[in-house]
């Protein structure tokens, strides 16, 4: 029986590690995307719902807050629920638990439903039966909401060409790619002496391959760091990232 | 009971297509890998055997020929063996089936044992007790055997930074990664046009974070490209590539 708040055991293999040992958050942030999907799929709004009625839904806010990441062959669970419709968008939480069922971390998200032949947001308070309404469970995570992101002066940059690995299977770039690109753009030497343990992407235009990107980061106060990824050929902000650390 | 040749079943999951709905050639290697870590412990000369030994398996070409490779939810099988030792080096090979049993792939690669205290690599037939010999299947894949690979006059090429996330848990570039940049320096629309089936890296110096590289490319005849991958502070080749298409 399908229930509100959904749990998603998944242990952490070899290869999807980075160099500390830990689940890298690429790896990370894509099962985080995968079990939002599958609990999507169990309550009748998933790729079916999404594939008989043209529509789909696109990641417009992540959050994910993180004590620390699993290590190499740990188990751990993420949980996964509804918190909340409103207009064209929706609330997804995540709860992440290690082996012994303790909480280690929180995830936020927000989603709109697209509808492929208006190009347009879908309002999800008026869908036929009320929609997914039945789903929502109003419990929210004990994490701050979503930051404002705004780089004024970049004091670290790096550029990318977007290739064609670094698509999905929708031909956009991979969500979490833009993630990797921000740790990127710090070296070594600051990643083995800082733990970063949130991070936030406001996801705006799609990246497509052969997309120039500059990836470009301002420190924000003592513990954070707000990067913009931004489009050479005109210049628009596709992604914006925030990363705190300690 | 350990066999020789051991299969290991697997599945395509979502998030891990490329944009084609094909398994990731990314995904394809580094589950390949990952294989042959797996049989590699199976026959006692694995992981366990590596820490206590202080000794460490270094891959030094890998070549990797599909027919079509499988797709998302599809089933499919990676079996592998060795086939041979020789001196400080050993051969494994692969063989992939869909989900049906048939044969799509062959795989073949070269290994040797470093020792962490000389940094040479051990002679794999002189280890106690026989070493690995009760392993050794003496069956071949029916695909081609390595090519030689050399760029002269590259005709495309592209710049990476290597960053934190290229990096896997030792701390050097991962060796599908190479593979990776190559296949992003063709455009979107080569890889609509065309089918790669067959990839080839042969691995020489380790690439670290903060290494800038050129990733230099030429066309060889009418169905291939030769690929190297050059830092740039020295213009050492880290890495070659060889890709066939159709």
């Amino acid at each position: 029986m399908k229930s509100k708040k959904m749990t998603f055991p998944l242990v952490v293999e070899p290869f999807q590690e980075d160099y500390s040992g830990h689940l890298s958050w690429s790896n990370l942030g894509n099962f985080t995307l995968r079990i939002a999907s599958l609990h999507a799929e169990a309550h009748g709004f998933g790729i079916s719902y999404m594939m008989s009625h043209r529509r789909g839904w696109v990641l417009s806010r992540l959050a994910i807050e993180l004590q620390e990441r699993p290590r190499s062959l740990q188990h751990y669970s993420i949980a996964t629920w509804v918190s909340r419709i409103f207009r064209q968008f929706t609330e997804r939480n995540f709860e992440f638990r290690d082996a012994d069922g303790c909480i280690i971390g929180h995830g936020i998200s927000t989603w709109a439903l697209i509808d492929y032949e208006t190009r347009q947001p879908v309002n999800l308070e008026n869908l036929p039966n009320g929609g997914f309404q039945d789903a929502v469970l109003s419990e929210v995570p004990p994490i701050a909401p979503y930051s404002r992101i705004r780089v004024k002066e970049p004091s670290v940059s790096l550029h990318h060409h977007c290739g064609m690995t670094d698509l999905d299977i929708n031909g956009h770039v991979n969500s979490i790619r833009y993630i990797d690109w921000v740790l990127d753009a710090f070296t070594l030497e600051w990643h083995k002496a800082h733990a970063v343990h949130r991070i936030e992407a406001a996801f705006g235009l799609e990246g497509y391959a052969g997309d120039e990107v500059d990836i470009i980061v301002e420190a924000v106060g003592e513990n954070a760091y707000a990067a913009e990824i931004k489009r050479q050929s005109d210049g628009a902000t596709l992604v914006k990232v925030m990363l705190y650390y300690h």
